[in-house]
């Protein structure tokens, strides 16, 4: 790993091309709105979208890639198996990765958890307030104990992912539901954020507690430097002596 | 274990003979309608009460529980600290703990989790929604997705346990809080639920849900029956032989 | 949910027919000795096995099933990928679902934990030791501190699986390997097991202490009988309500 | 918190004076030991000890510590209950505490875990081995798959801990037992870390390892800076608005 963890957001890039209402928000792109605010702080950002070749995820970016953004919505079903595998094996070998919102749905995201990543929704715009559960944690740093998201997508609870090995937030809905909407899961040597605010329709990505957060996350998923690769397979001597009286 | 596990519902018992409107609720006592629902479910059932010779919790009460339910508010700190000792022993041997709302700060439950167990909370009456995120759970058995209970004291995050071994309830407040509400932690060889509906001024140990999922939770904290005593101290001999030349 | 759990044994069932070492131990395959001592135990028991069409499991079988063993090993890519889908679907409506041994390296059961599941390994038939790290749990019932597989092929650490939602079993080897032997899981409404002895040239499955870890473990994985189905999906209005001049 | 952790790292110091087989091994004491290599890494450290008022552990030390280290033995009843209070308030606030050894039954360990924090263990300095089950986890950085103390006095499970929250480390012992060596705790804000390896007669803090895990555990253990603090008690005025109809 580079000093500063280098990042790639990756974007679907779709709903800023076709919706108006989108584009007025998100000009260049979810990706390009992530990308600058994590670049202020310090990272080293690229980003990549579905429609270039190998949706702009080839083997040279994500060796580069220490900590991988998702943001996807309507074209899930779009995104190469191949491209899902070999995510899948940098994350497991120890590429962060934060998966944003809709993203509860991408190929990705249910093969790293192997549940439905199933959920209910609901979009009126209403008020969604987080709480940190976890003040402890370096997510939450420099957070107050909740903060307001003023018109968001409902997504309500039960939401068929196992349980997360660190829960971190939990949103309050106007509408009366709950969400798990920071969740740290660890697979193989990656971490993996999954952070629910961010509908394409409000400028959430643009609010100073969501970028935090990001910040935090983009901090938190980055590789632990320096372990020699884990040894798998057939070990045929023992580490250990067996006295020769017990082998027999 | 006896067939049907043996439940002891003990109370402070003070709000119900002091505060008329808590005795319009509960003549009898907190403990009673709780005794009774769990009787009529086929559990063996005692109370005990804070006012009685040690709390109604002698050696041989306790050896004679399989699950202790635990009600009290205004006067945890009359609780003896021999009782608390007593009862933390049993738990870790095995007798499990059912902990209901503001019995969040009794003695015993801060003993067994180590933290403050605080909380923030306000007392207008508001309405509370619980939500199912553990749906596999048996305490989760029998339930709706969500339930409502009309009029409650809220309860806020952050709460300041240690991460439940397993979450079951989330409650959303029409005030804007969320509260991990159901939550499961082993200590020793027991096992403990948290609960927090119930407030004394509401009648809420009179509801449907509330009920089952307290019937569920006593199945769920009774002791897994037949483990031998597990071995503590200064084991000498080596299990395994170790050989002569590697002992020498 | 029957009274018993219905429990369908899946066996690959090709080492039993070619390697003479091995018939003798299980003539009638691995799967019909584990029934065997499971019907003994009350269960209603159903075998199935990889060269049945559909693997022995189409949906009337998996329907008809409310735990399934899974012990598989030199032919997991021969296992369908409907299949596959099938059982994954079913585990996450809330059949449960016990990995045996060699499985670890199951279709089913890398869909299901999103790792590789890769660990290292040694046949030299040293002895296994496995220490119960989880006395409170169910799994566990019966059993001392510790027994001993006499004879055991050796899985060693790191195991690439997800932090298990519970730690029931650790093994010790004689070469000097640990590993997380027993290990269960949730995962949409389904429990898994994951239990590491039971190599094919050893009467592993003879062995009283493993036959009642394998007899605790279908009573735990049993689903939860009589929750409604979990809604997922749009749910268009709002559970409460919002006041006209909030959602104006 | 500074730049760089602040350690403060406590010793009961009997073992060192009393008995010159361990003076011959850390003559200036375990503390001054474990303090060297933490000062040759960059961290600002300070030692407190038993004998020392206040057990050198007055309010303005513990301010001034991010991370406490602990290693007790044979006095752990003479530690004040005041100080183990005041200890416990400053981790719950957010000071990081790594439990060394036989620091297992040190009050204020026993006292954030609410369990016994017993096991079995057998002096005859048999080899261990450690193995990491967490490769991802930043105490596990620059280690080996595992890694071998030449000679240790044994400690087993079952171990009487609540599970933790991160398991890092598993022992496997030469004499046939494993144990769970290195375990990670949160508890209110702060981060506790269990470090097995270190008995009194064995130089075993003086191996590379060793130092690379507490150093590792030094940064892990540090406080989460710039959270305001949570927010506990009454909170008289709903966050969100209830309508008057509802309200009434």
């Amino acid at each position: 790993m580079a000093e500063q963890p280098r990042i790639t957001v990756w974007n679907e890039f779709r709903h800023e091309r076709k919706n108006p209402a989108v584009t007025a928000i998100y000009p260049d792109g979810i990706h390009s709105t992530i990308a600058a605010f994590l670049r202020e702080d310090g990272f080293e950002v690229e980003t990549a979208t579905l429609d270039e070749p190998e949706h702009g995820l080839n083997n040279e970016v994500l060796e580069a890639t220490d900590v991988l953004f998702w943001w996807g919505h309507m074209a899930h079903g779009e995104v190469a198996d191949e491209v899902v595998d070999r995510v899948q094996k940098r994350v497991l070998e120890g590429m962060g990765l934060v998966v944003l919102h809709s993203g509860h749905f991408a190929k990705i995201f249910k093969r790293l958890l192997g549940t439905t990543c199933d959920l209910s929704w609901r979009e009126i715009g209403e008020r969604e307030r987080l709480w940190v559960v976890a003040p402890q944690h370096p997510i939450a740093e420099g957070l107050e104990d909740s903060f307001v998201v003023p018109q968001a997508e409902m997504y309500g609870e039960p939401f068929d992912i196992p349980a997360p090995d660190e829960l971190i937030f939990v949103s309050w809905f106007q509408g009366g539901e709950v969400f798990r909407s920071g969740a740290c899961f660890n697979r193989g040597q990656g971490k993996i954020f999954y952070f629910r605010p961010g509908h394409e329709t409000f400028p959430i990505y643009k609010q100073a507690e969501v970028q935090q957060v990001l910040k935090n996350a983009a901090r938190w998923a980055a590789p632990t430097p320096a372990r020699p690769k884990t040894w798998f397979g057939n070990r045929k001597e023992p580490l250990e002596q067996i006295s020769s009286e017990e082998r027999a």
